[in-house]
């Protein structure tokens, strides 16, 4: 036994700079059919197969025409044609936009420039050659980048694959993140749902992790609780060796059994433990061959902090997923916010509106205020907190 | 055949508001284990059906202690306690973050306070009763309210709802969306990755509008295309009456053949034909019964500009889920950006670092401006545009 304190103290944004220049994004790729492929990432460019369009194409509901027959038109001086299955001098032919335009035809007139007179039309203005028509490649040329390695697929890039003829594209695999609880005092979630012993916690936090890695776009493997044993600890991430990424979950405190980040430092390298982040100070970080492992504080708010803040931007640079900007919203503060000095705090906060209101999180607060929260309120080491009125970016918990 | 334009031309604005005062959300229901939870909408308000904690639980790692015995401890007076399994005079007893205090004990003394010697620590400050353990019932109270109607759910309160012993809910059900296509030029997707013959169409619309209703929390039905002929249209909205939501695609422009908008205003009612958006000009939006009707272009890019606009919101708010800003980040124009006049503009624009570079999409270029892009700077009606080097927001294109 001893009394460690936490000696060091690392900062936020240096801690997740060194966890995620420790970070190799995974090179193992499968093929997908896109229709699977929203939120999937590219492990090869694309070049595309074809021209599209691979037709003349008109970009406006009208007539394709031919402009020397139309030269000089004007609503004061009309040149009327007949319509027609296919072009001739004189003729015309309607089209939709989109539409096939006929070989002989060099332009399309717009509806709104002609007046339809039975199976003739009066036409009011001139066009020039080429007006109005796509030509073959114009929006996209054969052999042409069409994404690069690396690009996320929304749903607009697969219709737009699905344009190209192409139904299959080669991804990255989604890394596989094993999540380990530990602590003598948690159950297992699904052995019941009534009230678990005095001194027994239901184990939430390995549900919540896996929602999220999925979120993030990674496969979580859920692992059995491990009791706060260093050869148990020791066991239990060697034999999640196979996966890319580890989080475990409790265990990181400096009580007496919190064996996780020396089992870290004896099994590969500790980066970081404890971290100026509140809540989520004891929050250790570190690498064991080519896997990161973030260890992170059991209290389920300072876990999700410490997972926002860490376990996020790692678990997606890991995958090659390309990192998004958090949804903020602009804010005015009904009350006032204190921060911890030296420490990121994460505020919680609810949105009413346009403004938001402080939670108040003494003692143990700490589900409730995970439920009746809807965003963080970040505020840096060197600020001391905001007042009331200040306007402030909230950032939603998503 | 005649020659009709748009008389009308609504704003973007007024045409949301409209269109979203005549959705009625939804009120199926069904019932889900927690476990599919994320991203429904509850139906119901959820009660606390215990307290949390349901013991009295440490709040740091540290020793239950009677505060009695160490009144007056410091580092220059310390007391010692003898570490036992329970709670007597002069006794105390190691506890972590979270574990059950010992009813005899009415303080947690941290670690941090302590130093070990063998059996016995040397204590070095005094604690209030009650420090350091959160009662039962602090963070939530039985019966209290934890999540009300309508609260969207994230992976947290699947985590706060498995804690209390919640183990379903009863969500909204995802509103159906039926996806029309129409179109003469259309052939469907799954025929064939073949270049389809000139004049004709991959339908890839279907597949990005119902990839999208997805991904907005809806559960799409993709339709057959139906050729553009008014009873055909006509007969394909009536089959599709018990969907809560019909997005028909194409067929909405001012040619001969667009008979969409006509057919929504013969079976229900034709709220705006025509909107001062661009691209998205020929959007019709109306209800028939119950059912939001979004008639948008068939272009890719103009469809998914009208979808982004008015079907996302409005498709969320059938659904029940609550509205969420959009991700935009600010970026400076590396060059100028027109607008047209009396339209909101979507300017596609490519983010690198934090700058936008503005998509030159001239004549057709509409599936390659889409894939290049990945984001929106949206011009106000009132705006003319944009000059290189102005800072703008970038809407992300999801």
């Amino acid at each position: 036994m001893d009394s460690r304190i936490f000696k060091e103290r690392s900062s936020v944004n240096d801690t997740r700079d060194r966890f995620l220049a420790a970070i190799k994004p995974l090179d193992r790729t499968e093929n997908i059919t896109i229709c699977e492929g929203v939120g999937r990432v590219l492990a090869t460019g694309i070049l595309a197969p074809r021209n599209v369009p691979h037709y003349r194409r008109s970009a406006m509901d009208g007539y394709a025409v031919r402009s020397a027959d139309i030269m000089g038109a004007s609503p004061t001086n009309p040149v009327i044609l007949q319509i027609g299955d296919g072009i001739d001098e004189g003729t015309c032919c309607p089209v939709g936009t989109g539409a096939y335009v006929p070989d002989d035809a060099d332009a399309v007139l717009m509806t709104e420039d002609t007046i339809c007179i039975g199976d003739m039309i009066e036409v009011r203005a001139q066009v020039h050659p080429g007006k109005n028509i796509g030509d073959i490649g114009e929006d996209v040329r054969k052999n042409e980048i069409i994404f690069n390695r690396g690009h996320l697929l929304r749903p607009c890039d697969v219709a737009v694959l699905a344009s190209l003829g192409i139904r299959e594209v080669k991804v990255y695999s989604r890394a596989v993140v094993a999540v380990i609880p530990t602590g003598n005092d948690l159950i297992p979630l699904d052995s019941s749902s009534e009230v678990p012993p005095p001194g027994k916690t239901l184990d939430i936090n390995s549900l919540m992790i896996g929602l999220y890695v999925r979120q993030w776009g990674a496969q979580p493997r859920c692992c059995p609780i491990v009791p706060e044993d260093r050869e148990l600890i020791k066991k239990a991430i060697s034999e999640n060796m196979d996966a890319d990424f580890i989080v475990i979950s409790g265990g990181t405190s400096v009580g007496e059994k919190d064996y996780v980040p020396d089992v870290l430092a004896s099994m590969g390298e500790k980066l970081v433990h404890g971290v100026g982040l509140s809540p989520g100070k004891p929050t250790a970080l570190g690498v064991i061959g080519e896997i990161p492992v973030l260890c992170m504080p059991g209290y389920p708010a300072a876990g999700l902090v410490a997972l926002f803040a860490f376990g996020k931007p790692a678990i997606r640079k890991k995958g090659n997923i390309p990192q998004i900007p958090d949804i903020t919203v602009k804010a005015r503060l009904t009350g006032k916010i204190n921060s911890r000095e030296g420490y990121v705090s994460y505020a919680r906060v609810i949105l009413e509106g346009n403004t938001a209101r402080p939670l108040m999180t003494a003692g143990a607060g700490i589900l409730s205020s995970i439920a009746k929260s809807n965003g963080f309120v970040i505020i840096p080491e060197n600020v001391e907190g905001y007042e009331e009125g200040n306007e402030v970016d909230v950032v939603l918990i998503e």
